[in-house]
């Protein structure tokens, strides 16, 4: 007996159930690159790193450096002694059984065991082990809101303040995102429109929804929308403006979208940004708020490295913050506003914990509130580690209570080494030649953009491969340091032809490696980088 | 300045970006009633009890109990010792840090610590804080190959054994479920679909998927298919054969979509059963397992209840199983099997960990593989505590090892415990009048059919309820006992009329509250029964 390959009637044959000719188109196309081919190289560059003998030796380089995912703990960073504490207590509250009271107050200091009681409290019996509510722990949410509400200068008895039934605990902010993204997208009048197709009607009454999203980006947004079967509408981040948005822009790109049938309902700004770390100027924001309402948009703040801002002279403004200080009411009270925040960045990074959430503004329908509990429901909680964790985010240890002391030396000497980190390497890539970076104001990365000679754009043809890709490879196989190409991001992964006989591309690197090494790697792409200069043709200063 | 409707050309005003009209059609009509209306009275009549006073006293209960969903933790069943502690000391390995031996090996027997610390060492620097691999951690993947392989009769040197490349780790079998469907959907052609009507042109050439799924069923499976727009091809379980399978009415379901143009992909199966408790016979199983390979279908075996098999002289048999002893070796080495598992029921019960798990066949091709670690990848990894507590499930204490004792007997107690309340749920529902249940042979549930008089349809259409809702409703509010009306798992809400005046209608609850109140919950409910026949008349004896 062998396989047959099935006929459908009217249907092409098929051998298998899931095969290139059936799975999800939206998945086929969608794309990943920040865990693509660079690191699927570096994996395999590792392997030959950990066999060791003559292959290994033979490699220029005796580690790999993985520059290509905001993961800080993988690469040495240390989380935060008080949230871990409070993270094994509530995980295991029978620690503290049979322990003299100094061996537990050292184990746990009391405002971690107070801390644990009250989440423990919380949770009920069940503790972390049971399914939550469905949007998260109750307690924990309504600690989110009043630290967001602190954050954005809406606390006390501010009436458009938020509370615990604004709050949606997710399973990191990519949790978040896809939650907003189903009940943004229309997959599900994908039966309706087959139908109508088949019957050569009209289409059905609501047109296709579009979403607004940067370039560059990063790429949740782009990969989940192909996956659904969204319209991506894609808006350029100005390079020369420090990566700020053009309000003129997006009017133009709703306009035409409206012509082609699409109805553009999202729209999605992440500040500060990733992979490019810019921190957007008040006036900027205003007018992107100003343009949502007008537009009727759904904003969605991506605002995951709202701690992660290395300038002095300028601190994060949350879109919530200028939305309630600067707006007029009638736009605090009807957009609908969608913030994210996470325990995988600012200087917590737990990022395998999966902790996220969702804070929505009083202008996002009780519709779609119910909807989004519907969603939460189905996939029953969000997991209560990363919900412990967020907790431990909005209420760090206070002044006055045991663990002060240590946490706020440990978030002090965190910060000043990423800022110092940033500074470093955004420096050294200015000191290239033929490399440009804008500042990273903040989040983890930085973007420079890359000049080499149209010679170089011909190896890389050559080689069968985009330019960025090409010269991303070389400097993995070369240094054994692992950035992802621009066009992770959503840049032209060919470059862009500058009319001089040279061609620019783009790759992002993060920050996180610790500060010793972070010199070794700068110096190793700055080596790399003057040795492709030299071997495919230099080009003039810019 | 008031909100003015956007006029986009062609298509309807609106006022919000997520409003009623514009919410994914597919979102709209999910139905997810696990957490639906019954508990959303119940969190009401508890906000009512937990505010005391004279309405809290004028309720005829003192506490709500829960049986409506599958939470053993939230209603007392207990953790084991060995998994919180490996898990604590994962998440906080400082904790051993100035501890004497004598103290840490109280705290964290020595089987704890080497597992920690085998654990620690494969996550690397970052630990549980950092992200894994995309499909988890590669180490806790090859110990549920391992696992996996020696449940299913496959240890040593089969070749077809799994390795941790068909193990894909995910936060709760949700996580999994998801992702499956999502490359089995085809939410990505919607844009070439939509193109396709507008020019009125005939449809892309991939027929749109359809997946076969249980009746009565866990409704995460009819839901996410409802969000992703993808054809439900429902079957009827057969309750006069303990919830049999009937393969005649697959083979009659496959024909007739491929008649109405659609292409069914993937046959789901819960076994041991949710809402149903059945435990397939083998036979069956292969009856299901040669169809699956006939039709060429995915075969998605949902068996996270694996280990909640209450009956004496039979043994949970998984499909992989039986596949590997029973079927033709074409058919192990082609159909596409995906397995399903979790650390959120079994004896273990932590539900709120979202760690869970599928493990791919050898037939599961390599473009299904690849779409899948690219899914898996967007999202970032599943969260590192599901991930350590499903390293416990499969890799738990064995004997000679310090932990084994107090694991052992933990278990036999939740086992036995478990298996005494299966039985008395199932005597409690056979012995009221007109009430059927079939035995609960595994998983956590009950699903008893009711049978009341024409006069009690008549009184629950007057409620303006459907008659399950209406008597699910009544029980609620008469004793605070929350359980699940069968529409939640697809049986018809308003019954069945039986032809004698008569009307059936079904249930669903769990068996998990402790044992001692299990007693009195089935006191509770049969003597709400009784009463309810007496007020709307009585039903002869089926």
């Amino acid at each position: 007996m062998s396989v047959t390959p099935i006929q459908l009637q009217g249907a092409p044959h098929r051998q298998h159930a899931m095969e290139a000719g059936t799975i999800n188109p939206g998945v086929l196309a969608a794309q990943y690159a920040v865990r693509g081919e660079l690191p699927t190289r570096a994996a395999a560059l590792q392997r030959v790193l950990d066999a060791g003998g003559a292959a290994a030796a033979a490699l220029p380089f005796r580690e790999i450096i993985y520059c290509n995912v905001g993961n800080p703990l993988a690469v040495g960073n240390r989380p935060y002694t008080y949230h871990r504490q409070v993270l094994a207590l509530c995980d295991c509250p029978d620690l503290l059984q049979g322990l003299d009271a100094a061996t537990a107050e050292k184990l746990f200091p009391a405002d971690v065991q107070a801390a644990a009681r009250r989440l423990l409290q919380a949770t009920g019996i069940g503790g972390t082990g049971a399914y939550s509510e469905s949007a998260g722990v109750t307690l924990i949410r309504q600690d989110v809101a009043e630290y967001m509400n602190a954050r954005d200068g809406l606390a006390g008895e501010h009436p458009l303040a938020a509370t615990a039934a604004d709050v949606f605990l997710s399973n990191g902010s990519s949790g978040a995102i896809l939650m907003l993204l189903s009940l943004l997208a229309d997959t599900g009048s994908r039966e309706a429109s087959a139908a109508a197709a088949a019957s050569r009607t009209v289409m059905p009454s609501s047109p296709p929804a579009g979403v607004l999203i940067p370039v560059p980006q990063y790429p949740i947004y782009s990969a989940l929308l192909t996956v659904l079967g969204t319209h991506q509408l894609q808006y350029h981040l100005q390079e020369h403006r420090q990566w700020a948005l053009d309000v003129t822009e997006l009017e133009r790109l709703v306009q035409d979208a409206r012509q082609r049938g699409i109805d553009p309902r999202a729209l999605v700004v992440i500040s500060p940004g990733n992979p490019t770390g810019q921190l957007l100027e008040a006036a900027n924001v205003q007018e992107i708020l100003a343009f949502a309402h007008r537009e009727r948009l759904l904003l969605l703040a991506d605002e995951v490295y709202a701690d992660n801002v290395y300038v002095d002279d300028r601190r994060f403004e949350s879109f919530r913050r200028v939305l309630h200080r600067d707006m007029p009411s009638e736009v605090q009270r009807e957009l609908e506003l969608v913030s994210l925040y996470s325990a995988s960045k600012g200087l917590v990074s737990e990022c395998g914990r999966r902790g996220g959430y969702m804070l929505l503004s009083p202008g996002v329908t009780s519709a779609a509130r119910e909807q989004l509990t519907k969603i939460a429901s189905i996939m029953l909680c969000p997991n209560l580690g990363g919900q412990v964790m967020v907790d431990c985010v909005v209420r760090p240890p206070q002044p006055g209570q045991p663990s002060y002391p240590l946490y706020a030396r440990e978030r002090a000497e965190r910060f000043a080494s990423l800022q110092r980190r940033a500074h470093l390497v955004v420096q050294a890539f200015c000191s290239m030649t033929a490399v440009e970076c804008n500042p990273s104001q903040g989040a983890m990365y930085a973007f420079p953009r890359v000049r080499v000679s149209a010679r170089a754009a011909q190896a890389a043809r050559d080689a069968g491969m985009p330019l960025d890709t090409f010269y991303c490879v070389r400097l993995l196989e070369r240094t054994g340091i692992c950035v992802v190409p621009g066009a992770g991001f959503g840049m032209r992964s060919a470059g862009e032809e500058n009319g001089d006989g040279s061609v620019s591309f783009y790759l992002r690197t993060t920050i996180l490696p610790p500060e010793d090494k972070m010199h070794d790697v700068m110096d190793a792409i700055k080596k790399h980088h003057e040795e492709f200069l030299h071997k495919y043709g230099s080009v003039s200063k810019m």
